[in-house]
């Protein structure tokens, strides 16, 4: 990394003094793989405000007015951004999706629904042509292989140049998003996953990635999008701008008003944000903000009304019945127990995939792996009757209930087919799951969650057309005396068995909980069954988690890409105590104050790339000074030859400040210190709740050793066997 | 208090072995009115753990398992209990409610539809008698003297039977109970709140109350009998009787599922937990058994099926339209501004009545002032129309809307008598304030939530009409043009802005968010308005927090009453730091290591009333010994002539161990040190997420000072004009 002149970094306030390095603290201090200190952006930031109200009059009453407004402003221009900018992913995608299949005749730019929109119920729409009509061929064979090259050639063609747009432009806009965004608002710095250019091309690409057919979902894109939105919007306020922690609490505001407009879910945002994202655990101001935004994004998106029902529940549930049976409770028991286990697997085989990938020659061509796996998806699309068309309205089909007025799915309401449609939904499912176990890493934006809920869709509605078939069978038997005793009113809804799965799925691969249960009836409408739900969602953790505490997917490529990322575990400890946890005095880069030089300084910059130094007389502890602090201060020393061999001293009350150089302004006094004597437990506890970065032991004054965040990261994910397996190797940098 | 003898609290241990008080840490060292030290119990919890993990052979790893398997039970058998005695309550309420207008013919014990619920759709119910029927009254006036007679004595017999059950028996079951669960749950100690003799009068109480037509609800004190089942189960078990840290976990699960089973709301009970309650931020496994808890009781609940719905949808919105417009958001927000103004008023009214109520002479009366409301309440009740029935039923009139193929409720729905409707409806809500804001807090079981649930929902209808009148007066103006022109179709659903009202007036009182939402669409069942009354939550939110930042009508009790409750609001300081918050070294009562004699130290206990005293030699500090600890010790040593002048010493390198006792076992070394240059915000976060009870100040090892708890209480409740109007005088006593 080249240093940076300090002259940059000295900055002109406002009132036309200069500002010292030592009193500053822009966002510009961190660089990327570092972890912000929370504690010491919140001191800026108090003092920030502290020197508003303190100004005179009318200023001093207004300034933190302004402040809150613009604040506000961001927030509410966070929504509505993301929520038009889904609506119009949306509209883009329906095209392209269209477009694998046919055109509009009097306008290119026109999809199927709305060039079909003048036609009058009933009659057939005409304009609408596919690309044999347009082209004239006129064979059934030679058409349907016209079709069937178009729609293979087409989704290779976007997945292709999804993939090299991002591998191109922006490296970052590949995957999910959500790992990353975990890290950053637990205090991880990665500017350049949230720049422009990211912006753009992530939603781009998410477009065609999702156009093409592959195995993937615009959820988890969605809300890096939002995320990436909102970082633009908070560099033209300075007050954002200086403070990464006030952009953090932007960011997670931004989060939950991605999820509310992936999912048409205002309050299932929120709740993501509670309870995924761990963010507002630690400020109620920051929850409420999140509520915004995600209300106002939920609006505009119901404004830009990209499927024309000016609804926002994506998969309406209609016609389930509303009572439930307590026999009911034996299949979707057995969902949820599938729901973990398949979680589970579908998280080892990504691992596993992952890994293969990295260690393997696909390393070095992510877009011909792009390009091989569209090709075989759409081909297999092709053969396997349901995953012809898109993932989500696979999904709204299998929640559909059967009604004799509307369109049988592909036969799936026939009951003499139920084998057959049995064999078909398994098949369906297994191949999903190996697909989406492929999909979820390669280098094109790709969400987990609708994937997930297909997979969990065809199973459930295996498993209620199962249900059903047996009822119908042996209607009389004991077990089902509790269903009506005439055959023609349902008693079972395998439409509604379908969403069970998916929740069940769902709980298998995120490990979510409450959010989960929110989004999905957010989604479905099934309100009345939310406790089937519940009881689904609650059974697939349970099981999942027996099978391998990972807490999840994302905490899993969280821990394989090394973040610092702290996860909200009940960490338990065996009766040690903080002194096996930290690193003893003996093996600490300490500053002793008074006895170090300017050069000696300097070159334990350059030997060791740790966060910050503890500063010691004699074993007694100090302070704490940080790494960029004490470069920015020593660059000008460093020039006259008069200076580099003097003596530097922190602490004020020194004796003889003539011959040293006073470096007393650089220390922080107020530094976190405990004895070493306290559980490990609670030291680990504390790193989680206060957003440490690092806590100083010491007995009686003197220094005995350093805890910092990375110690406890690795302490937590010790148990995962690929920790840091996709790492860039830079892993110790935010040490 | 009286001195508890020490040999009680020795205990006899399972492997016979006498445990020394020391080594011990029982429940019963709590009396009432201390904060438990959730850091020391969880270390004597995490040694219980250990100890067992350390057991040879299956040992070993059966005991955590039936440890684990123990709680289980133990939070599915609360579900369960809150789940069944919920049912059972709305069955009894039902009965005594409808013993006030008549009785069944052929039972007594039948209530009015049970009674008639074998007579076919549309023929008239015989078996059911008014009173007047009963007593064959033949003369209309007369009628209607004995009917209103026996209603009016029935509602007083009833609201009086509870006020002597309450103030005879269990002096704690009065009120919602939300105020002292939130307190307890933060760690402060009132076990007579939880006694199976409250939980009993509590029960009996609620529904006698609520019967007598008072303008209070059941759901507050539903969660209370929750969290009193919880109590008598743990006590069962002796990890939770040893456990106060244990039992709060268990009680928070207790409280989501009483709310689960109050409102019919599963999922809103998990959130009222986290968001209001503020204990799942601890812990995600708290979180998880409220979940569990949460759901096993909304199942239960569902089997007794006391309305005979076999639906948990309590006030199930209907026919309204799906869609909504622009314009409309104009009434909502008014409303939401409303409520905000609305809510303030009510909680500024309810304290200056309970501030009145014990400076006056009804501090000596509450039985009489109870029976003298109930009387103007049913009084009054039989004068307006709208409140002459049950307010839940009043509620579900409201939110319903009109559907002439329904009977039209007290002619809501003629749409001639539009004014006559809103000035009654405006009528009902203004006397329904008053009546709520004298009766939350008068000695009967009361609950706030049904009340403004009904002031809202009268506002909200009285608006929704007026919206309704203005559209159909100027259909062709140019802001109802995305109304359909047809004026057949219904465009304004007045019902539905009933709950946008009831959404509005809760969020000003109870300053709730995301848990009020989803309570709302939960008790609603419309999931497809979930953005207004979003919308209208975060608006009465914002103007009532405007108003005055008291936080609710909860923390408005719980400062009044001056629990050590510390609110979750994010503290800002002015550049303050420790060193102003803490009590410096000179005001402290402190331990001289080998100084002290076992005379003076119990001198000190005598004088001092506080938790725990620092252990110092010479400024330095040592540790700290809490004050139940220490009285332990000294018992046996205060006997004996020799003992009592013995000096002690309580740090473990003495040299001179001979004529001095060793106290060194009682001093706990681990206790959180902070910096005096710490800023103030920093000191109250800690208390805040990490459920502290003190923190030393010390700079290079010697002691400078300590904050407790109720430091920080005082400082955050500072603004509250009230702050320990209504404590009982006692409020050093948790110091």
């Amino acid at each position: 990394m080249p240093r940076p002149d300090p002259a940059e970094l000295y900055e002109l306030t406002e009132d036309g003094q200069i500002r010292s390095p030592t009193q500053t603290h822009s966002a510009s201090q961190y660089v990327d793989g570092r972890t912000i200190d929370w504690l010491q952006e919140e001191a800026v930031e108090r003092e920030r405000t502290n020197s508003q109200r303190a100004q005179h009059g009318v200023r001093g009453l207004l300034l933190p007015w302004f402040d809150a407004a613009r604040m506000w402003l961001v927030v509410i221009l966070i929504g509505i951004g993301i929520g038009v900018t889904g609506g119009w992913l949306d509209v883009l995608v329906k095209w392209l999706g269209d477009l694998r299949e046919g055109r509009c005749s009097y306008g290119f730019f026109y999809n199927q629904v709305a060039c079909c929109s003048g036609v009058k119920p009933g009659e057939a729409c005409t304009d609408w042509r596919t690309w044999s009509e347009f082209f004239g061929v006129g064979p059934a064979p030679a058409q349907a292989l016209l079709q069937s090259f178009v729609y293979v050639s087409l989704a290779v063609a976007f997945a292709g140049s999804a993939a090299v747009l991002v591998k191109t432009y922006a490296p970052y806009a590949f995957h999910t998003g959500i790992p990353e965004i975990k890290a950053i608002l637990g205090g991880y710095v990665l500017t350049a996953f949230l720049t422009p250019w990211t912006l753009l091309i992530k939603a781009l690409g998410l477009a065609l990635a999702v156009a093409s057919g592959l195995s993937l979902g615009k959820e988890g894109p969605l809300v890096h999008v939002a995320c990436c939105m909102a970082y633009l919007l908070s560099r033209f306020f300075k007050q954002f701008r200086n403070s990464e922690a006030q952009q953090r609490k932007l960011l997670a505001a931004a989060a939950a008003a991605g999820v509310s407009v992936a999912f048409g879910s205002p309050l299932g945002g929120v709740l993501f944000g509670l309870e995924e994202l761990d963010t507002f655990a630690n400020e109620s101001e920051v929850m409420w903000r999140g509520f915004v935004a995600s209300a106002v994004a939920a609006v505009s998106l119901q404004w830009v009304n990209p499927f024309g029902t000016s609804k926002l529940v994506l998969f309406q549930v209609t016609n389930a019945s509303d009572t439930w049976r307590a026999f009911e409770l034996i299949p979707w028991l057995t969902l949820g127990v599938i729901g973990g286990i398949l979680g589970s697997v579908l998280i080892k085989l990504n691992v596993e995939i992952a890994l293969y990938r990295r260690n393997s020659a696909l390393n070095e061509w992510p877009i011909v792996e792009v390009i091989g796996v569209s090709a075989i998806t759409a081909a297999i699309s092709y053969l396997v009757v349901f995953s012809r068309v898109q993932a989500s309205e696979l999904v709204a089909n299998l929640f559909q209930e059967c009604d004799p007025t509307k369109i049988d799915y592909h036969g799936l309401c026939n009951p003499t087919a139920m084998w057959e449609n049995v064999f078909l939904l398994i098949l369906t499912a297994a191949i999903k799951v190996l697909l989406t176990a492929w999909t979820f890493g390669m280098m094109i934006p790709a969400g987990i969650f609708l994937p997930t809920i297909a997979i969990g869709a065809c199973l459930g509605r295996a498993v209620g057309l199962l249900t059903q078939g047996l009822q119908r069978a042996y209607p009389t038997a004991w077990i089902f005396l509790s269903c009506p005793p005439d055959p023609s009113v349902r008693c079972v809804s395998p439409g509604f068995y379908a969403v069970i799965g998916a929740s069940a799925m769902l709980g298998g691969v995120t490990r979510m909980t409450i959010s989960l249960v929110v989004i999905l009836f957010e989604l479905t409408g099934a309100l009345s069954h939310v406790l089937p739900i519940m009881i689904s969602v609650m059974t697939s953790k349970w099981v999942g988690d027996a099978f391998g505490k990972d807490g999840g997917i994302y905490a899993v490529w969280i821990a394989m890409r090394g973040y610092p990322w702290l996860p909200p575990v009940d960490f338990e400890d065996k009766g040690d105590t903080g002194a096996q946890l930290m690193r003893p005095l003996e093996r600490l880069v300490v500053i002793e104050d008074e006895q170090d030089t300017v050069l000696s300084l300097d070159g334990m910059l350059n030997d060791h790339d740790f966060h910050g130094f503890p500063v010691v007389r004699r074993q007694e502890f100090l302070g704490f000074v940080t790494r960029d602090k004490l470069r920015l201060a020593l660059a000008p020393l460093l020039c006259e030859d008069s200076e580099r061999r003097k003596r530097c001293f922190f602490s004020s009350q020194t004796s003889s400040p003539d011959e040293q150089v006073d470096f007393s302004s650089l220390l922080e006094e107020a530094v976190l210190q405990l004895r070493q004597e306290v559980p490990k437990e609670l030291v680990v506890n504390m790193f989680q709740k206060m957003n440490l970065r690092q806590i100083i032991f010491t007995t009686g004054g003197k220094l005995r050793g350093m805890v910092t965040k990375s110690d406890v990261v690795k302490l937590l994910t010790c148990n995962f066997p690929h920790s840091g397996a996709l790492g860039s190797g830079a892993r110790r940098s935010w040490a």
